[in-house]
């Protein structure tokens, strides 16, 4: 069931440092894999703040509804994550299930339930056999480590083809801080489904609703501007933790604060770094997909086009097949449902300008953009000519691998 | 650049009866396609009405556009459909080449106007060889004949498998009325896209407000409830014509007149049966989908679930894996958007429930279940608990053959 390491994934994945108040550990506790770890437990230091971003689905899963329920409180002591079965759509037992891994995590940790943070990937619709996560509890705090962040990005993939880890540092007044982040997706195995799952922590201290504001906003700009193939998963959880252990630095009051200028920047690049790892990890993907939309009604409006194109079947079809068919842009703007100029739409591939006021430019040599499609790195801008709302957005190519992972092979 | 043809086809194409007041032509013009026919002209006798469903892409083309602004008038004497050139995205150039072709006909005909219908369907963004279908119209129209429904139905094809036609007769107070109907759709050559077009007459005599609401019923419980990949065309046109010419019969005064019960039934019928055709000649397919939504807010809100079920590449691929993956149903409801209880949240394929109440059922026996998902007709019925809304939504699985469609050949 394993499949070739993605064509995108990067020569070697960078090496995390230490954040003062993190210690990590992975294990193999064969919830639904065998011979690979599958539960990473993250312990967080007393103090540490904590914010999230959670799936909107409809039939989100247990640990997401715990998490939104925690989050209330803006304090964590730990994030328990296991691959392999997701304990979604799972009733009464599936809540029953996290209780009791929160309860066992208690008891390990001495801490209070609502810091206590959960996230579950894997198989739908199939009980949990938490009795293996807790049994493992009291080896796994004994073997927490400072510089564990590999071991916890591979505990946490699923079909992943690579693990997926970021560092970043940033000035707050006169101290440096570090953030890490780790993530999973979007791999699948039939049953299961793609699956975003990424944990970010660093040593900054912020009080946690400033916290929820800078991540809100950072998600916007990478995760919630990623797709694979439009399908949104019952488990996708992002959360952020700061833990104050940083060297002493201003208090922000906001997350618009001046002080936090250098640290968002950091945060935000961090972000898109892990969101863009996700792509190139996509289900068959040969090449990334960078879409720049201007010239929308707003921002939003701008990234529900970039997305329209992004999720078209036959713009990736296109894209996979080395064929620069702009047509098919042209088709995904018009079935956005916002607003956009046929009149005024221009269209670039790799730079080139295609059209310009509605039609195909007069001059139009497809040689220079038939040569960027060829390549891994493919970007498109499009100015659809109502307004001035930008978005970036970034998807992969739709290709025999996509239906080989997810058609051919059975559960 | 020919597919082979759909498993899905029908074992024979019916054979259309002549409906007074409409006659029909085809003829090779070569706007775009070598040896075969690729434009249709339908003559409509004078009093005919006319009622229009047509796409609400933003980058709608030149011919949509036309359709638009003459289906106000209510009255039709011509439609006039090339295959090869779907005029969209030509800008000026576009609309004078419309201009030419209404020009022309009305030359040929003896008509307003206004009384021109033109649909367009092919490559997008290119020049319009306009010359090639006017040189060829007052040939065409010494070909009119009443019996020539099959060869429009080919005449309008592009990269279909096979022609679409449909027939039902009707009562209207003592008299039998006809309703013929062609349709094309969707296969894709790059660097075309999906377009579907369907062109339905009837000799009932019904004023264009009536019609208008009696299509745009039948509409949305046939072609707007289908898809294959969620892509928009440009060019969507549905039209239909009642030439008046039937042996007398009471006048309708509303679209729900209890006169036209039975009318309404046959045309319902009919579109459904043209819908269900595109699906089955959708790229690649191999298997109809059939899936009913019931207990949503409302009928909108089970069609949109049925559609976000339809459209999701993890659902269609399961299928087409031949992989009774139920979980992807339940994500799939769960980001449609809609309101749905995931406790409540039942589903069955193949007639065999297999979540009740928000789980799986404890007795669940997969082996039905793999039985019928190999065969060509899948079932699928979703309950989402909330409510009293239902709708049927039609779709086809995503196989490797929509890859090699869309990716593997270039234009």
């Amino acid at each position: 069931m394993s499949h070739p390491v993605s064509p995108l994934a990067p020569a070697k994945s960078p090496q995390l440092p230490a954040i003062a108040g993190v210690r990590l550990a992975a294990r193999e506790c064969n919830v639904r894999y065998k011979n690979r770890t599958d539960v990473m437990l993250m312990e967080l230091a007393p103090g540490t703040t904590i914010a999230g971003v959670l799936t909107r689905s409809q039939t989100r899963s247990a640990p997401v509804d715990l998490c939104r329920k925690h989050l209330k409180g803006g304090k964590a002591r730990a994030i328990l994550v296991n691959s392999g079965n997701s304990n979604a759509f799972t009733g009464k037992a599936g809540i029953a299930s996290v209780e009791r891994c929160v309860k066992a995590t208690v008891g390990a940790l001495k801490c209070k339930p609502s810091e206590i943070f959960i996230a579950s990937t894997g198989v739908i619709g199939e009980p949990m056999a938490d009795e293996r996560i807790t049994a493992n509890l009291p080896a796994m705090v004994k073997d927490l480590r400072g510089d564990a962040w590999a071991d916890a990005a591979a505990a946490i993939m699923t079909t992943d083809t690579f693990p997926k880890l970021a560092t970043r540092t940033a000035k707050i007044g006169d101290a440096t801080v570090t953030i890490n982040g780790i993530a999973k997706g979007s791999g699948m195995i039939a049953p299961d489904m793609a699956t975003m799952l990424a944990f970010v922590a660093t040593d900054a201290k912020i009080p946690a609703p400033v916290l929820q504001e800078l991540l809100a906003r950072g998600a916007d700009r990478s995760f919630n501007s990623i797709t694979v193939d439009g399908d949104t998963s019952t488990s996708d959880t992002l959360l952020l933790a700061a833990t104050g252990q940083a060297a002493k630095h201003p208090k922000p009051k906001s997350a618009g604060d001046k002080v936090l200028k250098d640290f968002r920047r950091a945060l935000e690049d961090l972000l898109a770094d892990l969101a863009i790892q996700v792509v190139k990890d996509g289900e068959g993907a040969s090449k990334l997909v960078t879409i720049d939309v201007s010239g929308a009604a707003t921002a939003r409006a701008a990234r529900r086009i970039g997305l329209a194109i992004a999720n078209s079947p036959l713009v990736k079809t296109a894209i996979a097949g080395e064929d620069a068919n702009w047509g098919r842009i042209v088709m995904a703007v018009g079935k956005s449902g916002e607003k956009a100029d046929r009149d005024k739409l221009s269209i670039a591939i790799g730079g080139v300008t295609i059209t310009k006021k509605g039609q195909r430019v007069p001059d139009y040599d497809e040689a220079p953009v038939a040569a960027h499609i060829k390549g891994r790195d493919i970007r498109i801008a499009v100015n659809v000519g109502v307004g001035k709302g930008t978005a970036r957005v970034w998807t992969c190519d739709l290709t025999h691998g996509y239906i080989e992972i997810n058609a051919d092979y059975r559960s």
